[in-house]
């Protein structure tokens, strides 16, 4: 941490595996010592966000890969530029749901695209910002399948996608976990949350 | 040319240039030959393009500079996955008013951003498709104003940027017409519009 600057932790891990309950639980945790949070997530944390996200989310026609990936890192660059760094130069905590380890997972391991060239593209969009923290709710498919049903949750179309999908997307995220073991805490997502939530606030306040 | 591949021809300038009208006299030259014309621009040669670039132009708040870039890089994949592509497997000649060299003309050299690192971000949008030939039409952009104001065109917000701006456009349009003087022909288009397009037609027809 260098003097004045906030800090930037992200969450991710698949649909349903909780990230948003655990960045909440965060979230008063940061607040409990005082400390300002912004709560904030990818697509969709900007005016702009939600502009770019319905685009992508419920277009009628077939959207281009790259096309979408570059709606992405557009939403990524803005929302970083107008939302986080202000935030971070403030001295505030950010908490984000999902950031470039998402589109790399999704996009680059799951679909056509090439992942190094992804990732290529979001730190250019973001010039460069990386997390201090990434909090990987790690997940079998199924038992995320499973909640999501129960909660009964409308799925959009990248939830549609088959169960094989799933599959990889977890497998990359635990690639890209095992890539950069400073960056990433991961935590097994079907552990108790209160478990979760204790075991990523050690990892905070233990790096703070 | 490849067999059965069609012809892939971009006009690039400022605005004001002629752009439109020669792109117009060049369609007819090629219906004249019974060959089945695509005419296109960018942005917003699609119903995708035409919301992104309602995003960027009518956008209330500032939009971040490379978020406005991967704007245009993704209604250019899609343009070009959609329309382009498809129309040249066909055999098609496709006629389009601006390509990349018109974001790294403006992007690049009128902006923030690096230009190499526009031009990496759109050849990689558009999976390496370079066009056949690009005509640039040259214009002094005093004079360029000049026929903006006796049109009456309504400025939008690229339009109402400073004359230096301009004056820095052009110089990098020329600068990208001489590092790639093969796929290039710069037109001066200040000469009369029916002698621009005789020069534009003999290109095009020598290189058939």
């Amino acid at each position: 941490m260098t003097g004045g600057r906030g800090r930037f932790i992200t969450f991710e891990g698949g649909d349903g595996a909780g990230k948003t309950t655990q960045s909440r639980l965060l979230a008063d945790h940061f607040a409990a010592q005082g400390r300002t949070v912004v709560h904030t997530r990818e697509p969709g944390g900007t005016d702009f966000g939600v502009e770019v996200r319905e685009i992508v989310l419920h277009s009628r026609s077939h959207i281009d890969p790259r096309a979408e990936a570059l709606l992405y890192a557009a939403d990524r660059a803005h929302h970083v530029a107008t939302v986080v760094r202000p935030a971070l130069e403030r001295g505030d905590v950010v908490l984000q749901d999902r950031y470039f380890d998402s589109s790399v997972a999704y996009q680059g391991a799951g679909r056509v695209l090439d992942a190094g060239q992804i990732r290529d593209l979001s730190i250019w969009a973001v010039d460069g910002l990386l997390p201090d923290l990434t909090i990987l709710l790690d997940l079998d498919p199924s038992a995320a399948r499973a909640r999501l049903d129960v909660a009964r949750t409308r799925y959009d179309r990248l939830e549609a996608e088959a169960a094989e999908f799933h599959e990889r997307v977890r497998a990359a995220f635990l690639d890209l976990a095992a890539a950069e073991p400073e960056r990433f805490l991961v935590v097994d997502a079907a552990l108790p949350v209160e478990e979760i939530a204790r075991i990523v606030r050690e990892r905070v306040d233990a790096s703070a």
